[in-house]
C-alpha cells in the first residue's frame, strides 16, 4: 500500500506565514514558517561589492545560512564553535545566493551588495527552499527602502523567487516534503523558479530509487502548483509593509 | 545636568517578558525579551559528560552563546563563516556557564550533562544578563522534565539565578542598561545572583571612570533590585508550562 | 546569429579516454580525459566505516576532491595552503560521493568504506561529470578485485553510473561543455544517470536566462546520448583490466 | 575548624620581585615574580594603530597573554599548536588589555599603539593579576622612552595600575591566594585598582558559594591593601631603570 | 652479509624520464618520473612579488609541495580537508624554494615572482629531490617564455639546481634511494648542488646510526656523480621545448 | 678585506651558561644562554605513546618550540593568536625531536613519551642549536628522574647530543653565528653530534654562495671543536643536580 498523509493532500502546502519586519536592525526581514520550520531570513545592504566587481559599476547578492544548535531534533553542533561550516551548510548558502541573484538586474543595482542572512530557528524539513521564499521578500523589502529613499531610481528586481520540494514517497508524489518524508523518500527534487513559470534552479536526488524522466517531470508540474501559491503569499506579505 | 531617563525611571527594569516552550525540539526553551533585547534560550539534557567527570558520578553544565549576524545595529559577521567565535563570544558563553552551574547540585544532577544555548535575535544592551535569567527557566524545564519521566528523584536545583546590568551614565547610576546607554557609560557592572539573595557573579568595569567601593555598594543595590523582579517574572513564567 | 560549435557537433562528446590502472597503489584507478579535462581517479578500500555505521554491516563510499593548482588557465590558490576547502569543492565531492552510492547496495558491500579521490590535473569544463564518470571505473575495479580474492561473494553493484554536463549556449542545446561555453552559457545542467537510463542526480542552473520545461526535456535527451556513449566507454576500458 | 596560612598572615602578599629590563628588545620588559607565579611582562610600540582608530589622532593599548606549556603543575597544551588560544587566555588578555587602558589618555599618547605581552613562566596562582601588575611597569617604561627621545611632550599617564586576587578559602579572607588556595576557594575576587584608590575592574566568583555584598566589601578591603604595596613595590622598581 | 640491490648498481640512478610540457596552462611544466616517483612540476609568473619585496625591484621565487592522497602506499589524509600541511610538507616546500632561488640573480628577474608547484602523483621514495630537479626544468621554461616574449632582456639564471637523495643502508652506500631504502636506511643525505659541482643545500640525517666525516665524504661523492647525470637529462629535456 | 670578530676569535664559542632546575614543575628544565639566545628548555615524562606505538613496547621522544613575541628585535606575532605554527617552527621542533631521539635507546626507555619544550626568551642567533643543547640536559635529568624513582631500570641514553651552527660571513669560517653573522652569512650549517664524535644531523645552506666540500670540511671540523666544549659543559651541568 502506498504512502498517504494524514492531515493534508498529496499536492498541498504545509500552512505557510510570512512576518515582515521581524528584526528592525536589517534592511529587510521576515519571519518565514512553513509547517514547523520556521526561518528568520534578513537583508543587510552594504555599499561595498566582492573585490572581483570594484570598479565595475555591478552590484552583487550573496547569502549566509545557519541553524540554531535547539533547532533539529536532536541538538546539531554550533559552527561557529567546530569552527567551520559544515559542506551542508556552504552548498546551502551558495543555492540561495544563486537564486536570488537570479531575480536582480545588477547594472540596475549599482555599485552595491545585498546580504541575506537566512537563520533556522526550527527545522522540519525543507529549510533551503522556505530560505529562499522568505530571503526574497527581505530582498524586496531592502530593494524597497532603497527605491523609497532615491538610492535607487528603478527596480531592479526582474521577477519573483520562490522554492519548494517535491518528492516521492512510498510510491507516492508529494508537495513540500516535512522531515519524516524527506528522511524516507525515493527521490526529492529542490524547485526555484522565476516568477512561478521559468526553472531557475533544479536539484534533483535519488536517496532511494532512481527516477525517470517522466516521474521528474510530474514532480516539477507538482512543484509549480505549490510556488504558484508561495508566490501569491509572497505578494499578500509585501503587501503589509 | 545630569542624564535622565525618558521613558522609565533610572531604578526601572525595561519591559520584561518569557515566553517558555519557544522551541519544542529542545527540553527546555524561552524566548526572552528585555525591552528590544531579545534571546533565545534552550536547554539541552545529553546523557555523556565532559571526558573530566566520566565516571565520576557528577554532573555538568555548559553554555554557549552566539549573534544572529542581523541582530545588531549593522551588521556583524557570522561567527561561523569567520571560523572562529571571538574573544567576547567565550567570554560571555564562559559567564554564563559558570552561573548557572552555581544553583546545580552536581551530585544530584547525576552524570549528564546540560547544554545550554542562547541566541540573541535582537541586541540593544545586555545580551549576556538577558541570557543568563532566559537560561535559568530554560534550565528548569529541562530538569523538571527529568522529574516529570523519573530519570531525577530529586531536584538538582539549589536556587533560583538571575541577571541584570547596572551603570553610571552621566553621574546617574541605571538599572538594566540599554544600549545606548552602555555605550556612554562611565561604569558599567554585570550582577549576577543566587535566589536574589547571594552574589554569584559580579563583574565591574570602568569603561569611563574608575569608581569607588560606595558607587559600587549603590550599584550593586539597584542591581539586587532588579534581579528580585527578574525572579519573580522567571517563576510567573515557569507557573505555565 | 546562434552560437555554433567548430570542431564538433552540438550533440557530440568530446574525445574521451580512460587508461586504468594510472595509479598503482590505489584499489582501482584511472585517468581520464574528456577533452582538455584530465582527472585522476581513485578508489581505495579502507576497512573502517564511518561511526554512524559502526556495527550495522553496512559499507559506505565518500569522495573527495581537489584541483592542482596549475590545472586552471590561471593557477588558483592551494587549498591545503589556504587552510580549507571551497564551498565549490565540497558541494562537487558531496555529489560524487552521493551519485556513487546510488549503484551500491550497501549491504552486499559489508562493513567496510571505499574512499574515492578525484584530483583534477587540467580544467577545461565538466570537472565534476568527469571525475564521476572515472570514480565509477576506479570503484568498479576495487570492487573486482575484491570479488577475486574472495573478500565479496557477489558483486555489491546495481547498476552502472556516468554523468555529463549538457547546456544551453548562444540559445544553442549543446552536450559537453568545455569551459569557454560553461562560462557563457544560458543554463547549466549535470546529470549522473544510473545505466544510462534513470536519473540519480540532476542539477540545473540558470546561469543567465531561466528555462522552461520544455528546455529541460531537450537537455536531459541531449545528456541520456552522452552518458550512453559514456557507459559504453566504461565497459571498454573496464574489459582491459 | 576555618583554614590557617602556615607561612604567612591572611592579609599578606606572597614575596613581590619585580626586575626591569628583562628582555633588552622590547621598549619596556619586567620578569615579576609573585611567589611562585613568574610572568615575563613586555611592551612594545608600534606605530600603526588598529583600523578602527586609524585617523582619528588617538592611541591604543592592547594585550597578549600566554604560558609555557611547562609553567604549570601538570603540562599544558601550547595553544599555538592546538590552533587557538582557549577561552580562557582570550578572557585574560582582554582584561590585562582593559586594565592598562583605564590609565592612559589616548589623546596624550598620540596615533600609536602599545602592544602588551604577558608570558607566564610558572604559574602558581594569580598569572592573571600578576601580570596586570608587571605589565604597568613594562608598560611605564614604553612611555619613559618616548618621553626621553621626544616622540612625546607629556605623559599620557593618568594614574598606575596594579591588581591583585582575594578569596574565601575554607571560610577566611584571604590576600592573594595561591593555587592551592584558588583551586579550594568558596569566592575568588580578581580587583584592578587605579591608584590604589579607585576600581577599574572587579571580577567577583563564587565557585563554592554565593556571598553577600558584606563578604565582598571586606574582600575589597583586604585588596586595596595589597595593592597599595603593589604599588609602591612598581614605583620601587620604576625608579632603578 | 650487506645490502645488496638486484635491479641496479649502488651507484646507479633509476631510471630518469623529463616529460616538457605537460599542463599547458602553467607557464613551465614537467613531469618527471625517477623510477616509481612521479611529480608533476609547474612554474606560474606572477607579477606580483611578496610584499616584504613590493619597491625593492627584486625578485622571488617560491615553492608549494602537495601528495595526491592516492600517491602513497596506503591512502594519506587529504591535506585540504584536514585544514592544515603538515610539518614534513611546509619543510620540504621551504627546501625547494630555498633551492631553486640559489639559481637565480633576483635583480635581473625584475619585480615578480615564479611560483613553483610540486605535486606527488605516485612515490616511491626521493620525492623532494626529485621535486626539486623536476622544478628546476619548470622553472627555466618560465624563465625561457618571458626571455621570447621580450619581458626579461637577459637570463636571470646563473646555473642550474638538481638534487638526489644518498644513504646507507645495511652498511652499504646507495645512490637515489628508494622508499623501502628509505624506510630501512642508517642513513640519508639530500643533496642539492649548483651546476653539478657546488653544495645549494645539504641534509642529512642519521636515521639508524650517527656517521662519520668520512662517511659523509663518500655519500656526497655519490651524490655528486647522480647529479652530473641529472643536470645531463634536464639540459637533453630543455633542448625539446 | 675579510670580515673580523671583535670580541672572540672566529673559532671561538659565545659565552654559555646552563642552567638547571629552571621550571620546578618539569620532570627536567634548563634555562640555556647562548650569548644574548636564551631557552628554556624542558621534558615532561608522559606515560602515553602516539597511536602509532601502543602496545609495542618502545618510547617516544618528541618536541615543540616557540618563541616569545618579543625574544626578537622587532616583535614577531604570537603563533597562538595567529592560529598556527610558521613553517619555520615546525622545521626547528622536527629538528630537535629528530636529534634526541637519535641519542634514546626506545626499547630501553619502554612504553613513554618524552615531550620536550623550547621556548626562546630572547633570540640572536643560533636558537635551534642552543635549543637541541638545552634539551639534551632536561632531557637526561628526566631520565635520571625515572631511574632514581625505579620506573627505569638502567639509562636509556647511548650517549650525548649537542649542536652548533657554523657558516662562512665574508670569507671566513666562523663558529657559533650570532643574529647580525647568521644574517649576513654566504653559508650556515647547523651540525648536531652524538659524543661530539659523530654527526646526527647537518643541515647547510647555501644562503649567499654555494659552496664546495672542502668549505664544508672546514666547516665542520670547526663546529665539532665547539660541540666537544658544549658537551663538557652539559656534563658540568648535570653534576651540579
Amino acid at each position: 500500500m502506498n504512502y498517504q498523509r494524514t492531515t493534508r493532500a498529496a499536492n498541498e502546502l504545509r500552512e505557510i506565514t510570512i512576518q515582515p519586519n521581524f528584526l528592525p536592525h536589517a534592511d529587510g526581514s521576515v519571519l518565514i514558517s512553513c509547517g514547523n520550520t520556521k526561518v528568520i531570513c534578513t537583508a543587510t545592504i552594504d555599499q561595498n561589492v566582492p573585490s572581483f566587481l570594484r570598479g565595475k559599476g555591478e552590484g552583487w547578492v550573496t547569502a549566509e545560512y545557519g541553524m540554531l544548535p535547539a533547532s533539529t531534533q536532536s541538538r546539531m553542533k554550533r559552527e561557529a564553535a567546530s569552527g567551520k561550516q559544515s559542506g551542508r551548510t556552504q552548498e546551502i548558502q551558495r543555492l540561495i545566493g544563486r537564486s536570488l541573484r537570479a531575480c536582480v538586474d545588477m547594472k540596475k543595482l549599482g555599485e552595491r551588495q545585498i546580504l541575506i542572512d537566512c537563520d533556522v530557528i526550527q527545522a522540519d524539513g525543507g529549510t533551503r527552499t522556505t530560505s529562499i521564499t522568505g530571503a526574497f521578500v527581505a530582498l524586496k523589502m531592502a530593494i524597497q527602502k532603497m527605491l523609497n529613499d532615491g538610492r535607487l531610481p528603478e527596480t531592479p528586481l526582474i521577477g519573483s523567487v520562490a522554492a519548494v520540494s517535491v518528492g516521492v514517497v512510498g510510491g507516492v508524489p508529494l508537495l513540500d516534503l516535512d522531515y519524516p518524508e524527506d528522511s524516507n523518500c525515493d527521490s526529492d527534487v529542490n524547485l526555484v523558479m522565476l516568477n512561478a513559470d521559468k526553472i531557475i534552479e533544479i536539484q534533483g536526488t535519488a536517496e532511494g530509487a532512481a527516477f525517470s524522466l517522466a516521474e521528474l517531470q510530474t514532480l516539477i508540474a507538482l512543484g509549480q502548483k505549490g510556488i504558484t501559491q508561495l508566490a501569491q503569499l509572497q505578494q499578500k506579505a509585501l503587501r503589509t509593509i
